[in-house]
């Protein structure tokens, strides 16, 4: 994924909190994606409201929408990977829709997400499951500090590639200690 | 943990599935587990029904139980780690009794319950957080032929140690391929 360039005509991306009207607009390009099943271990034929208590109602969750001229083109939900004991771990999740891919949307989510996840509180930001070819993802992921800890072999079964590995990636939010 | 000796008076502990009536013995245990903070994220002030949903309630899962002269003494419970794509690996969670401490049946629990995945059909057994200072655990699984992919550093706030480690640990379950 790029930023959009200068010569775009079109303005950035907007980032804000999820709003009452906007999951009719998630749902349609939610649905393609988990449907495409290449990239979250979802049941491809998930319905609108399991999707939607996936995607909005995780406890301690907040969740983002990009806006490009006033339309829902992404979304990022972030939330506490562990409870209690491994609640300074942030989760997070981003969905970008197929149609605005390429400009900079995923990009925007995430850094947007890194920043309230850290003010937020959380020390990191762990992903569990990223899928081994999805690279765009992954590329994203590292270009902004993330490393792989691990990848899973075998962990997902994609439906053109057959199985694949799951990376496990982390980050830290916490400033270097002093020295 | 140990296997029960030889000159252990007591026979082996018997491991089945969990019946309607085992749950009553299973929360005193579980209760003060989860309490002390130092091997699972469940708040230390967990509910006896988000406990009993928690353990027995997994889409998919199966609860099995260690019985030491008609007593439980221990539970172990299955379930895909990741639904839909990523549910060919599976997911575990044990507890022993605390006055069952040392008497193998952490790894009679385990040895069955590796055996019921299979059986099931799972390809590979993953943990997504082992604490890193719960060395008995570590041990079982590392003799059971578990290894540690990755440790998230600082994941796990342990009420005596501060920030520990979460190993994700992981298991093949297919034998390997005819030479």
């Amino acid at each position: 994924m790029t930023i959009a360039q200068p010569g775009d005509r079109r303005g950035p991306v907007q980032i804000r909190d999820v709003g009452d009207g906007d999951w009719a607009q998630v749902w349609p390009f939610l649905r393609d994606i988990v449907a495409a099943g290449e990239t979250y271990c979802w049941p491809r034929d998930t319905t609108e409201a399991a999707a939607r208590t996936w995607w909005l109602g995780k406890p301690g969750g907040r969740v983002l929408v990009a806006v490009d001229e006033g339309r829902v083109v992404g979304t990022a939900e972030l939330h506490p990977n562990q409870p209690a004991a491994g609640r300074h771990v942030a989760n997070a999740g981003f969905l970008v829709a197929p149609s605005a891919a390429g400009r900079g949307v995923g990009r925007a989510l995430a850094v947007r997400t890194l920043e309230v996840a850290r003010e937020a509180g959380y020390r990191a930001m762990q992903f569990n499951a990223v899928v081994e070819t999805n690279i765009a993802a992954v590329a994203l992921w590292v270009s902004l500090g993330f490393t792989v800890l691990a990848t899973v072999p075998a962990a997902f079964d994609h439906p053109r590639h057959g199985l694949v590995g799951l990376h496990v990636m982390h980050r830290p939010l916490t400033e270097p200690a002093a020295g």
